[in-house]
């Protein structure tokens, strides 16, 4: 991945969401041993763990939708802060469900990994 | 603010909203010239414009509802991430709007200031 942060934060995201929806396991190259996932407030450390959690979830198909895709810099070593909104459609459901997640990506030798996932299911106020 | 991460992101937020809801002009303390705000897209560098930007919205009154808070460490430097989901209410209108904001806090000399802020309303699918 290259390019500015705004580049690289939509390739990642096009990139995360599209092997989700395909290839859940292969998700664990874009996390390392220090990375961190919180999913629905459950806190996982590590890509092994994550990729259990990710990978247990409990439905066959998932599709995911952006709605919006924002990135700051997150610091003055390179890693970059994205914030997603959007929707997910689960097995046969007809009804999308609304989520935010919020990533910090590291750079690492040319390319760079999920050092925080934040994921949030939104419900209507 | 002290504590672990997670208390002080719960410290922060509901002091951010608080003052956000009272007294916009006062958020400038927490911002640094460094900082960044993306807002619905419009994005500011430094606390002058961010507090320009956020006391120039087009409403008189707001309340911010918190749904869901998440924290995660964000460097080794004490930096921390921050993911909030809410609902909140504008001037008369009785219907909440869903929105989602992620912020980076890092720590300055026993405090904190907001690195990172980004916002977003969240529409239904």
């Amino acid at each position: 991945m290259a390019g500015n942060f705004e580049d690289i934060a939509k390739q990642f995201v096009d990139f995360y969401y599209n092997t989700f929806d395909t290839n859940r396991p292969a998700l664990g190259a874009l996390y390392r041993d220090q990375s961190m996932l919180t999913f629905e407030a459950g806190a996982v450390l590590g890509a092994t763990g994550i990729v259990e959690k990710l990978t247990s979830l409990p439905f066959e198909k998932i599709k995911h939708q952006i709605a919006t895709l924002d990135a700051q810099p997150s610091n003055e070593a390179g890693g970059i802060l994205v914030l997603v909104t959007g929707a997910l459609l689960i097995d046969e459901e007809q009804k999308p469900m609304n989520y935010t997640q919020s990533f910090q990506l590291v750079p690492e030798g040319g390319s760079y990994f999920v050092f925080n996932d934040v994921f949030r299911l939104v419900y209507g106020a």
